[in-house]
Formats: structure tokens, C-alpha cells, sequence
């Protein structure tokens, strides 16, 4: 068995953004030069998701419409009386919803190697969803199998 | 290491279906012979998902009448505007909520093979979910460990 | 390729809950002694899942609460007319709202190992969620990889 490991860093630049990052994956797992096996994928943070979708700008806008809408940013989450709260960053934002919002949606895919290619239908692209930018991120990637 | 990776169809018969499909994957843990390991399960489109939970009849209706309530099909969103997308097929439906209950569900489950049998609960069975058929659909499994 | 497969005991105090495992899967990694692989965490129930986030007790009440508030317990959901359902348990609860909260969060996590230890962000702990409690709940853990 085999596994090669890597982090990709992400700058993301809204409060609520998706970015497509199949090629940043795609790169690894040619470099990684298995054949077959597992690529995981995992974002470090808590407030930003991972998901397997379509890459279209308009339904881009809508999973943030839908997302904001069923978890909006002002409800009277308690996570956000940050005054309540101890050992607390200085900076510390109010993101109650994006906690939620990243749990709904996960926080890692694990994808398969076959015949060297990631395997992903048609429509399919490596989704990293940001929820509370902008902020400079990071996710892990693992590739592990065989040559 | 060892791998075995194949793909199973599954003609969908209803606009949102819950299909169960741990036959189908137990059948291909026990050809790949693989003792101990993992089993990935992956929908290789953006409208359906994969999930792991009962399979009871009056809880697949609650799940499609739950997840049309809170991502209804007639919404204003904007991946149905087909008129201002570019590059779509002749064929696009309107089917923006269908992606994102997909996104909600998520569209891969990675199991353990233990002893040589698939690891799930007494109530536990995969679940294949289309929210946009009738159509012809594709999973791509993977198993991959050691005999 | 190696494989390790372990079962931890997890009894649940209250109807809904989140419990943090951290500690307990770090434990079975370093049982493993494995250095580069996957660890996949799977809760062998349909009313429970697992969840990567943050271990803040203000936010554990905010998830609670806003997954309550979006699947309703006393809602006339089909699953729970227990009268009409066929060989059931005489102790058979009323928990469809559980079983869709679980399909939403999911019911498993694979993360990975990187030079012997778990790889997961400052903030986040591996999080086991009870939404059908008090009971006694398992969970099944597989590492697998190399030394």
C-alpha cells in the first residue's frame, strides 16, 4: 500500500463562496502516480464544507440563497454570545450558521482512483464551500492505494 | 493492497425514490473477497445521493415529503433560468432543488468490510436516493483492503 | 496493508446530544500504530450521527436547536404511525424526525492518519450526535494503511 499526502492552501474572498477545486485534486492524485484507491479530502476548519456537485455559476448563487435562508446569519444562535464565552480568540466572528451550515454539508469527501483518473460523473466537480470569509484556508488531501 | 472496482445501474422509476441497494453491495464485497477493508459507494450524478439508514416504506415517504418541503421544487432559483445558462442540453430539466438535497445528503458512503462482511447496524441499509428521475442511473463501487 | 477494527460503547444521557470522541478515536489510532492511512468512523444506528466540528458547549446547544427547529418531533410524519407499520418492536419509539436529522448530518466520517496522528484542524473534534436518547449507542472504527 501505498499513500501519499498534501495540502492545498484556498484564499477565499466572500462571507459565502464555492469554489470548484477538481483540477487542485486531479493534480495531486497525478502526482501521487497510484492507480487505483481512495483520494480523501478534508477542509482543516469548521465553518467551510467539502461537496460533490455541478459546477454552474448560477447554482452557485442558489446553494448560498438556500443555505443562508434555511440557517440564516441573525437568528439568536448561543454560540454567538461570545461575551458568555471563554478563551476566546480577540477576533472571534459571530458564525453560529456557518457551523451549521458546514455540518449539513460535511466536511470531507472520499472519492475513488481508477485506472489513475478520479472517478466523478459527467457533472461532477470537487466543491469547497466557504461560509465565513474571507479568510485563507487549507484542506488536506490523501491519496493511499496501489500503482 | 488489493482493489475491485465496479459500477451497478439502477433504473429510477419516480421523480424522487429511495432505493435500497445493500444487496447490490454486499454482493460485490463478497466477489472481491477482500477479508477487511473499506467499500466506497459513489453517485456519479449531481441529482441523486447516497445515505445509510432504515429501510421502511412510510419513512421513504416521509423522507421525499420532508425534503420537498424544505428545498421545494418550485422556487425562483436561478440554475432553472435555462434561458440564461450557457452550454446546456436540449434536455436540461429544472432541477436546482434536486442538487441541493443532494448536497444536504451528500453523494458517497465509504463502509467497512470487516470478517469479510460489510459493517452496518440491525436497522442499517444503503440508500440510494434519485430526486430527479425517472432516468437511468450509475454508482461507481469500490472495495479495496486485504484478503 | 494493515487493518485494525475496534467498536467503541457509547450510553447517551439525553434525547438529543452531542458527544465529543475525540479522545477515543485518537486512542484506537495510536492502538493501531499505524502511521499513514484512513480511520472511518461509523455509528451502527439510524437515529445517531457523526459530525466533524467544533467542541463548544453554547454551540452543542445551537445545533440542537436548529435541528429541532427544521425536522420537528411532533410533526405527522408516516413512520411514526407505529400502527401501521408490521413487525415492530414492542419498545418501538416515535423518531422519524431522528432518522432525517441523521440522513442530513450523515452517519459516518473518514479522516485521515498523517505520521501517526489524526489530521484535524485547531478546532475541530470528532463529534458522535444522539437523536433518538438516552440509550446505549456503538460505533465501529477501522483504521487501515501502513507502518
Amino acid at each position: 500500500m501505498l499513500s501519499f499526502y498534501d495540502e492545498i492552501e484556498l484564499p477565499t474572498g466572500k462571507s459565502f463562496e464555492v469554489i470548484d477545486i477538481t483540477d487542485q485534486i486531479n493534480r495531486i492524485v497525478e502526482r501521487s502516480a497510484l492507480k487505483e484507491g481512495l483520494v480523501t479530502i478534508t477542509s482543516l476548519h469548521t465553518t467551510c464544507a467539502l461537496a460533490v456537485n455541478e459546477n454552474e455559476e448560477r447554482l452557485f448563487d442558489d446553494i448560498r440563497n438556500y443555505f443562508l435562508t434555511i440557517a440564516p446569519e441573525d437568528q439568536p444562535y448561543k454560540h454567538n454570545d461570545l461575551h458568555l464565552r471563554v478563551n476566546i480568540p480577540p477576533d472571534e466572528p459571530e458564525n453560529a450558521h456557518a457551523h451549521l451550515i458546514a455540518m449539513m454539508l460535511g466536511n470531507s469527501e472520499t472519492l475513488m482512483v481508477h485506472n489513475g483518473s478520479l472517478v466523478l460523473g459527467r457533472y461532477q466537480s470537487v466543491l469547497m464551500l466557504e461560509m465565513d470569509g474571507p479568510r485563507q484556508r487549507k484542506c488536506a488531501v490523501q491519496v493511499m492505494g496501489r500503482s
